[in-house]
């Protein structure tokens, strides 16, 4: 599969920056899910650029549902949503036409598609994409709620700016008010971010950051000891969204330089229930979840459209070139990534759920 | 999929720790591989626990392949490698019976499998299962140099002794002797590397690390856009190696804290290929390959194994309980995981090449 | 999958017959095919209702490539296809509404989604969706056009009226046309099959009957020994489409009163070429392909809605009840599959080249 | 997937016809299914040549069962199932070598592995990789009785003989014992069939026949509208079975000569439970099952190693060649082949409950 991820709940994206809309099709979700088009509106809002450390594109994301939605609920049969792409420029790309922008995909596509690709914008590869991946989530995420799961996302550093880790608050206790925020930070650190990022804007520069995950309410025992961890699904997701360079789970990198007996999580039982006194596995053991909230950090790289002038090279012509993008692009996609991430794991959770308990376990 | 990796190309793994063997079919290799038994061999040893800074386990690991190979070559048909298990001793691990093993998949391997699971060494979720991964890596690496890609690993870190990395230095001029280390380094770390490793044991304690991996020679515009990138499908396959709780591509998650001015990576033409004069993207870009070498980092948690005592819990009765952990055990595994990122590394591309430029590409 | 058929070129349907419209997406083919819109338009039109022999709903088809295309030709991104519903009457099915229709797919889903799907029409089990399929398998049969294969389907039997069979012509020679024809027959059976249907229809029934598909120019050496056989996939898919019951491939059933002697293709060679002087292996043995024409047939059951009154159950209350449906129906539906065959095979097709010759072979 | 089929429950092939050994991988059944080896051993049996109207070949089927089960029942881990290969006399085979068997794989083997494949007894395209089939399905057909669901299937006809089909009986009364038989027929024509295989082979000759499969207990809501039917499916599975041409599903071809009055299966309610009072859908509609017994027939040809010479080609020169096969051969394999399609078909089955229930439904 290419544009496609799951199994039994199944996300396919199609569409272009600069084409007429986004699709996304979402498959194999429980028959019974109530479907509010307002919830889905706000989460794509929170995707949306907004202020001036975002790019100025102008995104509406009017979408509609075309099937699967019936009286309000999931049929269980392929959910359609079709967002139209609205403020399109094509005239400040045609100035880079032909010129490999660095670090995006404009040379690898070349490659790949032999030419044919529609590089207006970016073409499939661009983040507008993504708009799908939270229609979609959205829808998800009101499924996993049904189970009690809460799925969400902060920016842990951006620019240098870090804030508190999950790790250090009861995750359970602030998710709920994370998802609904615009710039979703557990500490007082926005104003912070948004002053480096602005700093980098004016020096026509770009900055990058981490995002932080948690999920509250994922049951013990989803996932495959061997090809279907919960960590290698979550991270297939996660690397294909622009710009996210890597994934880690629980302590992560950190456990690299610690002991075994710092590293392992020791269990206590509480009111019956089997518990880890710390998490570094980021309730994940073995591949399979082990009952704690599912936590993990995902690096996003700075945007690679920058106003500075670049060392390109001309791909019809095969010379060296200076590139000078001068289009509207984010100078920080940590905050607007956010979404997406929560989106595209609470679809990846679906999946992992109906696979083990059925395609019903959330109706 | 459960155990099984790939679309094109498909390693399936089977077994159990305590069981008579491991199993690994490696289906859709391009027919007329040569398949030499005793590069085989050579790998496995390279798995294998070899001195004081390993277990004292001893593994033979008299492979036999009994399917998939004729006259010396592939023939197309699906490989069969059987590994039987040798020195196994289930005493030890009757002692800990019950109780969970902090860190380890005991607990979330209990509720999944509803207490039918082989507990004994950790049954399916053991180490001992990528025996099966390196032996049909060798092969699947065989199958890369008839194309002239290499794979090579080395331990970048390891209980905070630090090996130069990859981008130092022009990984194709060292890969090739990487891949046939022991114990693999790129400088003269080993020594302080053991020395610590020791230390940890002394201590009834365990170190981890981190594991950095080179692709040389891997062509442009392999890979997918959304949900089938180069690094998705990688990070995937490594995140269901024991003890790997995080993956990152080229500068990874230090791309947080760059600008886009430092992170992008220039082009430049060399003798008419195009290339990047950096590599922080680690090769791959919109999920595509763009030519440049993959690399990569997994970071290697401490051995949950430790001889310390520990707060766990008994599952049968659902009391805490403390466990002491008397097994033969690793106190570190940084080094044995080396050779499996590589092999199943060389699994991974294999198939990516193989869905992009058809099953022959490699024959 | 679900509502997806295909590993390196996949067609995800959505949609449903009441719905606002039907959206195929066609991901995984190679970059740069031609994509005529006028050619889309006719395999569209062939699959709608035309004359009395039909329903007397009228489908306009006006479908937009809304994704994949650019300047005529395919990306290679997926390509996405919107056909709107139009001339829907509700009504007509909100008579029969709880009330199951015999051999209709009403009772089945109804326990399938616990009472949530989309009742109108069959929702999405409307044999409407399929205008998505042959709307994806005109660019899919453009393609295999680039390598010198073609698809064709006719009628070969319908109402007890039979068609001559490929196997007593040249089909190379007549499939050009037989795939551009409105009632695709290969000798003057259109009237006698014409006749029957409407004295079918007369008598408020139905009639059914058998497809026939020829496919020349196909590659030997495509398919798989186990679980991906040329005759399996065909198959899987075939069998999706609605009111076809039973595949078979070269001489079929008849082969159960044969002697080996004469179920054999005996070999020859022309002009230096492998063939066999008989085809009653239907171009596939073992699974793959041996470079003679693929021939299978379908059945068609006579289609379910008919205007005689049924014995039915009441979904809501269990209990038994009479059924008289009034709506628009297809007294036959045996001309319309066969383009929808067509376009299936076709694309079904593609995928098999994709996975053996790799993405790039039929551009 | 290439030699592996199945989604949630999958099994995966290996071995070949002269190597050591058969492999069968059965991943995803639920663990605590009691798993008797006795069972297997009379399962295996039942596909084993038996009396003068088999091939003269001799097989012992002793497997082993090396991964999967602990103390006698499924752990939820991978079953691994190894058929070591005996009797084996690949000089019968050194005679043909390098002459393609009319329809036989041979030739397609050839050109799809480029002249690297195991050509040895017809190597992995020969039956006796079926005895992998049946092993494993003998495992799932015991976890679908944990359910109340049977499988049998019995010789609907051979070389021309009749037996009387399932729905002139009730299959429910009759499945059990078919399951147990050596010859299974529901009627008294295992003579009369015999005969005529003796006849045939005394002519050097074979024969074909029909093998026809009821599915008992099997729930209503399971299989996909499209691309994932409960008939696509099986016939996928079933096409792979060396000598299967065709499948039909309830009244498969003899529907294109009813009208819809006669193939519809009206409702009726019978203790509250709603059913049809007929069942040419062969227990399904629209792809999902009905809750009918699921009824369908598979042609399976003559064999096509005969002893009558045969044109033919040699395929190391290219030119034409008469070929006279001499090895032991069963002059019909439809007896046998009735057993590796309950086997098969039990094994799809589970896969389906497992994909809409959950992976603990057969528990």
């Amino acid at each position: 599969m290419k544009n496609s991820i799951g199994t039994s709940v199944v996300l396919t994206l199609s569409g272009e920056s600069h084409g007429p809309m986004i699709c996304a099709v979402l498959d194999g979700l429980a028959p019974g899910i109530p479907v509010d088009e307002e919830v889905v509106a706000a989460w794509l809002s929170r995707r949306r650029p907004q202020g001036p450390a975002d790019t100025s594109r102008r995104e509406k994301d009017a979408f509609s549902i075309v099937s699967g939605v019936f009286e309000g609920r999931t049929t269980g049969a392929p959910i359609t949503i079709l967002i139209p792409n609205e403020d399109v420029r094509s005239a400040d790309y045609a100035r880079t036409m032909g010129l490999a922008r660095p670090s995006h995909a404009d040379y690898a596509a070349h490659i790949k598609y032999a030419g044919y690709e529609d590089w207006r914008g970016g073409g499939h590869f661009s983040g507008r994409i993504t708009a799908g991946i939270v229609a979609a989530g959205a829808i998800a995420a009101a499924a996993l709620k049904r189970k009690g799961i809460s799925v969400g996302t902060h920016i842990l550093e951006c620019a240098g700016v870090r804030d508190i880790p999950f790790d250090e608050i009861d995750p359970s206790a602030q998710i709920e008010s994370i998802q609904e925020m615009d710039f979703p930070v557990l500490s007082d650190v926005r104003g912070a971010m948004e002053a480096r990022i602005l700093e980098a804007k004016a020096a026509r520069d770009s900055v990058g950051g981490i995002v932080q995950t948690a999920v509250c309410g994922f049951p013990a025992g989803v996932g495959e000891p061997w090809f279907g961890s919960v960590e290698g699904v979550l991270a297939n997701a996660l690397l294909s969204i622009g710009g996210i360079k890597g994934v880690e789970f629980g302590a992560g990198f950190s456990l690299a330089g610690m002991r075994g007996s710092e590293a392992n999580d020791a269990y206590c039982v509480k009111d019956g229930r089997v518990l880890t006194s710390t998490n570094r596995s980021g309730g994940v053991n073995g591949g399979v979840s082990n009952g704690m909230p599912l936590i993990f950090n995902a690096v996003v790289k700075p945007t690679p459209s920058i106003g500075l002038p670049q060392a390109s090279v001309d791909m019809s012509t095969g010379a060296e070139a200076e590139l000078c993008i001068s289009g509207r692009h984010d100078p920080a996609i940590v905050r607007r990534v956010s979404i997406v991430v929560s989106s595209l794991t609470a679809i990846v959770l679906c999946d992992l759920l109906a696979l083990h308990f059925g395609t019903d376990y959330l109706r």
